[in-house]
């Protein structure tokens, strides 16, 4: 069991994030960046609790243009937060439909002439939109401008520490994923093998293994998200687990195939070309190189048997405080990598009648090309 | 281990539930309902996956004014939604920063003269506000109002058969709670407590336990939302879990609380009014009472001890496809309560030095009173 010597983190590094997202909103102009999800949350000030899970209450921080982050939170937070380096706290007894915090956001910002939310791509009100609307009319003179780039910008570039941690969960997953063929063997109902798999992620140290989607079928799988039912693996099946995993906060995201067996040749040429994918990633994967470049490296070893990527979307993503964040491994995305980036990269293939394969690893950009965090999937598709 | 015999509902359950709110939506002149959120997208098309958990897409459904729903979503959920009700499946390959879902929305919903989304209490906008604005800005005739009442309305009183998936997940957490003693004794680590009880609830047969949190702490806690440390239980220690457990979708919600070794008179205190004002709460969960009476009656036994209750906020919440979800059992909420709405019962109170105490059972509501879904916690605090 790999569990971490500390938790948390010194409060220079909530020191360090701050003053960066400062700097830049100085260059913007802004008073403040008024947060309210998770990852930002717990970014700026390290409040970490699962009570995200419950949709009811709305949780609020507000980054000023200097000094400490301010938690705008429900006295149910109140204990939990003052063990953050914050000071600067104000509670309302939630949940009150009536007023969740609006009069304590409203009087919080009533000095101000700009503010920065997050609006735009991989993001989410997570308060009611009915309570944003009266904010705004609360604060008619109130400048709001789109702080996503600023934050996701800040998000995606980790610390030394945040590294360690990362490396920490990955080293979980692969020693979880190891274990797999102990407990997946034909004959298994598929949900007892995502079941054993979560039990073995706690074991191996996980804090909890959130995220486990997979599929078994014969010659390949048609869907990547689904939960699993009780079929049995089968001779000829090829069984594919998904995980993101968590401890302390950071997250793994990778997946792992198998067949059942014995595998076909379609099966084999798809996970040997999606395997040379990543390995054309992670040479790829250079501060200096923009997300389109590392998609392309990877898409150029696809193309040998086919012409675009099936229906993922993209071929890996920003790891970090959460499963996906930004950038994306994509055409659309024209972000440079910059060294100390924490990625996915996830190629993916169809093939057959309606089939498809995907394949990932963790990795952090450096000048030398991407660094494993997981331990590299084998080179030809292993047989249980 | 107690795994379900049938995952899933039969069609007839969600074209009740759409036909349910179709019927509402003619009473408001609604042409339809645009949802976004895991819980609705569920409820109306059966659509199960945990890659909600990624924040990178949006997923759509729209409930029109006849007929069964649409669904608007990202490629890579297509193969699963095809296993739904649903028949009209609209996708983009998202992510697409460009234009996520939006054109695809714009017209859909250009017939459209008036249509809900949720807009209130305990609802978020689970895409971009940017998004939001234009697609509003693309559709400028349409009326957009507030569908949260009519929704959390049909959702709060559940079907036969949504009763049996939630007792299941019920009986699964009272076998986990009862394993507690085994593994949670002085000198055990508090985080290794989390690690065994998540394990424990996965052997029972839960497809996770997302949801666990708790603490412990000399005669008693002063934060009931708080991830675990790896400080070792010890004597006079109160230890509080409380766990969402999830099966087929359905969570439990509730806690115990144990002493370890010994237990001091204000903590047995509080837990023996806890444990009354909830049994005031059974006998109190009858239809036509409401969640403000409820409350009260609950109240009246914590006012033994206490004026007010401590700051959770309420008493009970609602409890279903979410850990929780409306009407909440508090002095703001007059909802009146109907047969087979399920809820949890939740009277909290503060003692001592900053000390607070909580206690959870889950119930139906019966013309004779709560019927218990949890096994009822014991009468006095339990010491291991």
């Amino acid at each position: 069991m790999t569990a971490p010597s500390t938790r948390g983190f010194p409060e220079a590094e909530y020191r360090t994030r701050t003053t960066r997202a400062q700097e830049e909103m100085a260059e913007q102009g802004l008073d403040g960046l008024l947060l309210m999800t998770e990852a930002e949350v717990t970014y700026f000030t390290g409040f970490q609790t699962l009570f995200w899970q419950s949709p009811t209450r709305p949780w609020f921080v507000f980054v000023p243009h200097a000094g400490k982050p301010v938690a705008i939170i429900p006295e149910i937070g109140a204990a939990l937060m003052r063990q953050t380096w914050v000071d600067d706290i104000r509670t309302w007894c939630a949940p009150c439909p009536a007023d969740d915090g609006i009069s304590l956001l409203t009087e919080l910002l009533a000095p101000c002439t700009k503010i920065g939310i997050m609006l735009g791509h991989e993001t989410h009100l997570r308060m009611p939109l009915a309570d944003w609307n009266r904010l705004m009319a609360a604060l008619p003179g109130l400048q709001v401008t789109d702080a996503g780039p600023l934050v996701q910008g800040l998000r995606m570039v980790k610390s030394d520490a945040e590294i360690t941690k990362l490396a920490q969960i990955c080293a979980i997953g692969s020693a979880t994923f190891a274990q797999v063929p102990a407990f997946a063997q034909e004959g298994t109902p598929l949900d007892a093998v995502f079941r054993e798999f979560r039990r073995a992620a706690l074991a191996q140290g996980a804090d909890g293994a959130p995220y486990v989607v997979g599929a078994a079928a014969q010659g390949g799988y048609a869907d990547v998200i689904s939960p699993p039912d009780g079929t049995p693996l089968a001779k000829g099946d090829i069984l594919m687990l998904d995980s993101g995993m968590v401890c302390d906060g950071y997250y793994c995201d990778f997946d792992r195939n198998w067949a059942i067996g014995r595998a076909d040749d379609m099966a084999k040429r798809a996970y040997d070309v999606l395997w040379r994918a990543t390995q054309a990633g992670i040479a790829a994967a250079r501060p200096g190189t923009t997300c389109q470049a590392l998609c392309a490296a990877m898409n150029a070893v696809i193309a040998e048997i086919q012409d675009s990527g099936g229906d993922i979307g993209r071929f890996g993503h920003g790891l970090g405080l959460q499963l996906t964040e930004q950038p994306s491994l994509a055409g659309f995305d024209a972000t440079v990598l910059q060294e100390n980036m924490v990625i996915t990269l996830e190629p993916s293939v169809s093939y057959g009648d309606g089939l498809m394969m995907v394949h990932e690893e963790n990795i952090v950009v450096t000048p030398a090309g991407g660094r494993l965090l997981t331990t590299r999937a084998a080179p030809e598709l292993p047989i249980i």
